[in-house]
């Protein structure tokens, strides 16, 4: 019934798949093979080639699907959240949800790589930077990290490169702080030789105090919970000074929302606030995805991890935004980064910053007011009756004393409803939020077999005068104006207007996979029954999402040949840590510690170098042979030299020059041989399902991107998830959870991310795209990526060389055009055809990655031939507009290449071009009805990061 | 915690309402008013003030109302619906639910009025036009009508004006029938004098035997359903030429599914066509809203009720789509109208022509097949176990026999979950659909006792060779382009950023009350529990949405003033026409059936006379004082004249001229004195709401337009639901249903829509409003609406005079522009002006109504202050674009004005006009980076009716 009419596909693998089987027929015929499968015979070696279908359930309809979801659903209980430490019930504003978090338009847009067409999501992050740096008093936030555990830990390394604290220094961490923060925090020290001290901070007023704290060490950084686990808020002033004084930085982990109430860091003297936004309108989701976030003051901001949005002009003088300082980052620093930080969790940013937008600073006050008068008012409920409250000074949590009880009272409690936190057989610490009612206080008294009073008190605070914040905050106008959800409706419009997502056009990046995000995969995230999970919530009211992590986990293995998988890596560089941690622990295990060189060949992102270096390991670049090949001489060379001292080898595969060398067999039984483990980084294995699986064919360990492979939408630049899998002599080495035993082994390496399993509430997307395709689709759609490849090569080849390709001429899933020829005899450089490629109505390939002055096309099954040709007849033609300037007809200064984007705004002006308006702005292929026009004409990226601006510029900035 | 953060207020209404309380303190010191109450003391004369608050319940927060209606959600029982009868089960592509009904690009959109601006959802109507035809096989079909009854009596009345049969002539129906569309021309066809008659036409093969069938009259039109009410697919050839000779005409209600299959009605004679497109893809959602369609052929183009897109030029000669032959439509003809259709189901349409687009031709007859399959293996199963099965050429029906046994079977088959229907006591019937599954028939069987087959054969078609459709279908490409799910993603996209709607800017049309339609109110709709409910299911099984449908009937008798409500009505047009056969049935039930004298002011909209003469009245105008208002002298000398015939008057109350009467007390005694009843048109409701109630100022009856006054969207031209409501000597005479008791007093007129509760499924919209705004918000809202009005007539008036208004110049919630002296001295048009606001990113007001040659505005409530400040400094500045014409400096024919709305297309091509681009494209207000490009240049509309194309132009119709 689909539009291949293909009766041996599932209905839905025609949806997904995007050439029809005539389309396919068609599209062999000008590769040359005579069927799906003769082509990826002569693209796969043999030698790895899976042996038989894939066997997973046989797929189910649309229908079907979300009928089995929702019985999952149904097995999960959601309960009245009370728990707290850092996860939150919230009240997600429904024109955000809908228009944001279910709206392709934001979800299924890339990483603003390209800034001209991603306008609308930067300002959208500028506006996340600007509520954190306002909230935190700090100088200059990121535009979001992973979660609030990941963040607390980049701080730590942060502090480390900050401090001029002697090598031995310690990180010491208050003991108030959120448990699953210390872990993960305790999970990336130990690699790096770095040691974390849990001390009681409260009352440390001086350098020697400090140490003291430390087991009289010195200290690089200290860390504390504002407001504690507890729910104390603490005046944190003497502190601060007093690790100042001792050569160390302050990092406060802080709670958003007490902020608009309780003194900023910034203003008690903290370095660095870290935190998450989750409770910003962001369900909790069984875990994630949310925004961490992480602001610093004035000098630190270029050591800040991960991605910075930051105002620059554009070639019409126009302030525009685009990621500022992007040489920090780990793709340019490889080995030498400080983090190997890459996704950011952009669509949950723009949520949290849409929350910000929609309240303002006196509806985000009015929020904690109420926040705060239900947890005061808990607490006098128990007070009144004899019940000790060990909080003093109340935000939103109170630790309750019940001195041998606390079992039985959370006990008592979740026969209510309520789930509370037991801190210990003699306390338990209750949360209130803003879904607390009288109801849910009622139900707590009750547990603890009290009758409070009848009504809430939204009083005064009662903090001393010194916590209680006085400054300004979101002053800026954008957050007084779009109260009306007419307003707010038409300003998120707007904000989307403004970039190219998936919802126009293909998006074709190499390596990134930007596949179809189908509706019914995307259906289940906002169900209560999902996204109103604690992630430590007792595990048997978690069996449905459980259950479905389970069967998500089973059919991965199945997928990639290996025996074990864990899901907490809530991104793709999180699950290569992990990876190299489980080998880490594995030579540890063995007695091998002295093992610890990466070989990592010179083509392979900038991600691994970062990420074995995060593990403890030292990188060794492996050259890269003519044809684009691992140089297997030199690889025999660096194992021979290295021994004894071998890790592992990281490779990707199909290469990142999307190529399926024939030497990955060898290669693995080189490193085997030499005692080392073969990590194949999974971020191509859209060119393998179903047809190789790495745990088969050698490796010992991957990790996924779910949001490359399985579907989960890139969400504008995060969120991600980057399973590890592993064989069985690894599976002990994986990551588990100090707060949930179910979710990984005893034995394994500690927490990587804050929750379990990490971005748990997306999962589901991943889990229907397998139920949805089945074994026989899925890998047809390995096929069709393949054939989309080459027929993107075999069409464009003569126009632009196709850099590397195996037998044949035969490319995996994506191709590398070489751009290098052409750009020394015009002068026409990638930069200039990926902006002119905009005017065509594109987003432009990968560029210079991994080959300078080249793009890296990888259009996936999803597209059909309609949009291929499409993008094929634009590359033709901005052929021709290159020869133009090859020629000497036209200068390349004057040309359409170097002036693209064209803006609409450019067309209405003085037109200086020695070309036609509507050359530039209409080119072949491009429907003028239907026209994407940039906001903006061509960004100066350097000017920003000269005049570094990081929130949100005035209205008048934009007067012309 | 809202924008306006005033305690007072509940949050929604802040959300809601578009000024803050410092917008609204800042506005009413432009109007000179001290207070909103003050205010509106001035607007209404106070002996129509409501004396106290509304009395409904105080309002809930989004969260709360979410919840509420979750369990009322809960209380309805969704069975496996195997009823039939027009309403099926259908998979809404996930693609389309997401990306249409759930996009408020998609439903907030205004009708197509502006059809410059309305190039998406124009296209895709157009695609349902050739749905329609292509599968009717008849040339022409409608842009939808209401539901299948509806259309079905629009059908009688063409086919009486059409035919030339005697005055005595009758209408012959089949007897299988859909019983609700039979009882829906009974109610139609009584006043206006036309017989119905029911006959068995099974075998009828010429003028004679029709002739007998009819009881030995004339026949002016036949009617058959195809396939029948029974399931049993007939050859009609045979009636169709023996209705021709007897000088009638033939109407095929017939199924679209089927007609993938089955010999179209085009093709064995029909001249007309009519029915529902349900299930392609639409839910049943308890009965509606669903789009009706209407086809016919050539011939008869001219005489189709509803709107009509058609294909014509704009200045630039490209194609471009409008309304086609809108001089047949109700607002201009008025009583000359042959329908009262206004509104059309023009979301629901966009669906079902997107659920063509997306499985295109083969894939339709794929699902029609394997329905058949399932139909043909449910009916194998019980004639294999003994039972009889009466239907032979089944496609999705079958008719069991059950002698004595039909209600145990009913009985048992609900036991299984599965909805059957009961014919007569002897009797059910079993209609398969696209979700039909093995289980759902195995349900069957075992309520019968047998046990079936274990698989599911899809057979050949065991139809009479005759009976078997061979021609072809969809074959415009548009049909067989989008069935990835990424291409399908992207044509909507591309569709719905060609227009204009709610979510890009203000729509601010005089009367029609384009205000926020807030996502909380929308999120029930899509809910399986009130989306898949049978509207003849068994009460039992809909205490859910009876519940809510009770609850909301009580709060508009509250806000009205009223006694009893039907909710019945599917738009605004029904409305009036229920209530106006309430007034003739109380005059008949008094004796009075000689009463039938409808009065109506000049200045009423063109659908009141329309609806009187369909209930059978004679429309007598009263005229228009100078000032506006009604003339009291003619209306006493019009009611002296009838006082003996007097039925009714119809008023709208705020005039259409925007305007509170003094009168109103005055008109409503003098027609109560005469014995007539006052129909108050409550399209004005919105400014009446919590300060005055018709049915307490003197009014009998009202309908109400739940579209405008209570938030459901308008979908880009449909859906409605236009409630009747009535004081209690009324209430006997409101609509019923014969197969739904409960939905309507026994002494009842019939129904007037095909389901007992008309569009039930959107409903919730209005509850949650209500439920969300509370008495407090709800007046609040009137008040600011009245307020926003003012402050434009107040702005705007030393730039155009505002025409009407009230006490010191006071308007209601709406004001009329008089262009005409500035038209006099400029010849601009409003017309012009109407499109040179589509180039500062506005709808345009209603023009030329009630008034020719002015512009009304209606703001709302929802419209903040910054939205209407962009509006008027956008008339200033087209009022001094106007002044350059009216001095000479410019000419007409070369201003902005005139060459509006400016394409992109244009700006980049040969510029030949004296102004500037950028003052064209851009004019103050408009950002660049942001700005709504019209897709097409200003059209030619004359040139369409003149060249009438009704279907999808070919793709070469667009190369340039």
């Amino acid at each position: 019934m689909s539009a291949q009419f293909n009766p041996d596909l599932p209905e839905f693998a025609g949806r997904h798949i995007g050439p029809s089987a005539a389309d396919v027929d068609a599209m062999l015929a000008v590769v040359r093979h005579s069927s799906l499968d003769a082509l990826v015979d002569h693209a796969l070696p043999g030698a790895i080639r899976t042996d038989g279908p894939l066997r997973v359930e046989p797929a189910a309809s649309e229908a079907a699907v979300v009928e089995e979801l929702r019985a999952l659903a149904r097995r999960n209980q959601v309960m009245t959240s009370m728990i707290g430490l850092g996860y939150y019930g919230t009240l997600t504003p429904a024109v955000i949800q809908r228009n944001v978090l279910e709206n392709p338009a934001w979800y299924t847009a890339y990483t603003p790589y390209q800034p001209e067409i991603s306008q609308g999501r930067l300002e959208a992050l500028l506006n996340f930077q600007t509520v954190v740096s306002d909230l935190t008093g700090l100088t200059t936030s990121g535009a979001s990290l992973l979660d609030e555990g990941t963040a607390a830990a980049e701080a730590m390394t942060l502090m480390r490169r900050s401090s001029k604290a002697a090598a031995d220094a310690v990180l010491v961490v208050d003991r108030h702080v959120f448990p699953q923060t210390l872990a993960v925090m305790q999970t990336r020290a130990k690699p790096l030789g770095l040691a974390v001290v849990v001390a009681d901070l409260d009352g440390v007023d001086s350098a020697e105090a400090l140490r003291a704290a430390a087991g009289d060490l010195p200290v690089f950084g200290v860390l504390v919970q504002y407001p504690g686990a507890d729910g104390e808020l603490r005046d944190w002033r003497a502190l601060a000074s007093a690790a100042h004084e001792a050569g160390a930085l302050v990092t406060a982990a802080a709670d958003l929302l007490a902020l608009t109430l309780a003194v900023a860091p910034g203003e008690w003297g903290a370095d660095v606030a870290v935190g998450t936004s989750q409770r910003f309108g962001v369900p909790m989701g069984f875990g994630g995805p949310h925004a961490g976030y992480m602001s610093v003051r004035a000098g630190l901001e270029r050591s800040l991890p991960g991605r910075l949005v930051g105002v620059s002009v554009d070639t019409e003088g126009a302030p525009a935004y685009r990621l500022a300082l992007q040489t920090r980052e780990q793709h340019i620093r490889r080995e030498k980064a400080t983090s190997n930080i890459c996704t950011a969790q952009v669509l949950l940013a723009v949520m949290a910053s849409m929350y910000a937008v929609y309240h303002g600073p006196a509806g985000l006050a009015a929020i904690a007011r109420r926040v705060h008068g239900h947890a005061e008012t808990l607490a006098a409920g128990l007070t009144a009756a004899g019940i000790e409250v060990t909080t003093t000074n109340v935000f939103d949590t109170i630790t309750v004393s019940v001195p041998g009880r606390a079992d039985e009272v959370l006990s008592e409690a979740a026969q209510r409803g309520v789930n509370i936190w037991r801190v210990d057989a003699d306390h338990v610490s209750i949360s209130v939020d803003e879904t607390t009612d009288l109801r849910d206080l009622e139900a707590v008294w009750s547990a603890f077999g009290v009758a409070g009073p009848t009504e809430v008190t939204v009083a005064e605070l009662t903090w001393p005068e010194h916590l209680v914040r006085t400054s300004d905050y979101l002053t800026h106008p954008v957050f007084s104006s779009h109260h009306s959800e007419t307003s707010m409706l038409r300003y998120l419009r707007r904000l989307s207007d403004r970039d190219f997502a998936l919802d126009r056009g293909m998006i074709p990046l190499g390596s990134c996979t930007m596949k179809l995000n189908a509706t019914t995969e995307m259906v289940a995230v906002t169900w209560p029954e999902f996204a109103h999970l604690h992630p430590f919530a007792p595990a048997h009211q978690t069996e449905g999402i459980r259950g479905l992590i389970g069967e998500l986990s089973d059919w991965l293995c199945e997928i990639t040949g290996y025996d074990a998988v864990s899901l907490q890596p809530n991104a793709g560089s999180q699950g290569e840590f992990a990876g190299l941690l489980a080998i880490h622990a594995f030579h540890e295990a063995n007695g091998q510690s002295q093992r610890n060189i990466c070989l990592i060949p010179a083509s392979a992102h900038g991600t691994n170098a970062a990420s074995a270096v995060m593990a403890g390991m030292k990188v060794v670049v492996v050259k890269t042979a003519a044809g684009g090949d691992i140089d297997m001489d030199d690889l025999r060379a660096q194992v021979d030299q290295h021994r004894d001292d071998l890790a592992a080898i990281m490779v990707t595969y199909p290469s990142t020059h999307g190529v399926f060398e024939d030497t990955i067999t060898e290669l693995c039984a080189l490193v085997h041989d030499a005692g080392g483990q073969v990590y194949v980084d999974g971020a191509n294995l859209n060119a393998l399902v179903g047809l190789a699986r790495p745990g088969k064919f050698g490796a010992d360990v991957s990790h996924l991107n779910l949001h490359k492979t399985f579907c989960i939408p890139h969400g504008g630049g995060g969120p991600g998830v980057g399973p590890v899998a592993v064989r069985a002599h690894l599976a002990p080495h994986l990551p588990n959870h100090p707060l949930a035993a179910e979710a990984g082994p005893e034995t394994g390496v500690g927490p990587i991310s804050a929750a379990p399993y990490g971005s748990a509430s997306i999962l589901p997307i991943s889990w229907a795209y397998v139920r949805l395709m089945g074994g026989a689709g899925l890998t047809r759609a390995t096929q069709v990526a393949v054939l989309n490849a080459n027929y993107i090569a075999a069409r464009l080849r003569e126009h632009y060389p196709v850099l590397y390709s195996g037998h044949d001429g035969v490319v995996a899933h994506e191709c590398i055009l070489d751009l290098r020829e052409l750009t020394r005899r015009s002068g026409v450089s990638v930069d200039d055809v990926a902006k002119r490629l905009i005017d065509y109505g594109f987003h432009a390939p990968t560029m210079s990655f991994p080959v300078a002055g080249t793009l890296m096309v990888e259009p996936t099954e999803s597209e059909d031939r309609y949009e291929i040709d499409r993008f094929c007849d634009a590359m033709i033609a901005i052929r021709h507009e290159i020869a133009e300037v090859e020629s000497g007809e036209v200068a390349v200064v004057d040309s359409m290449l170097r002036n693209a984007p064209h803006t609409a705004k450019a067309l209405a002006g003085k037109w200086e071009y020695p070309y036609e308006r509507s050359a530039a702005a209409f080119p072949v292929g491009v429907e003028a009805a239907d026209k994407y026009w940039p906001p903006v004409a061509r960004i100066d990226g350097a000017y920003g990061d000269r005049n570094l601006v990081c929130s949100c510029p005035p209205p008048e900035a934009f007067e012309s």
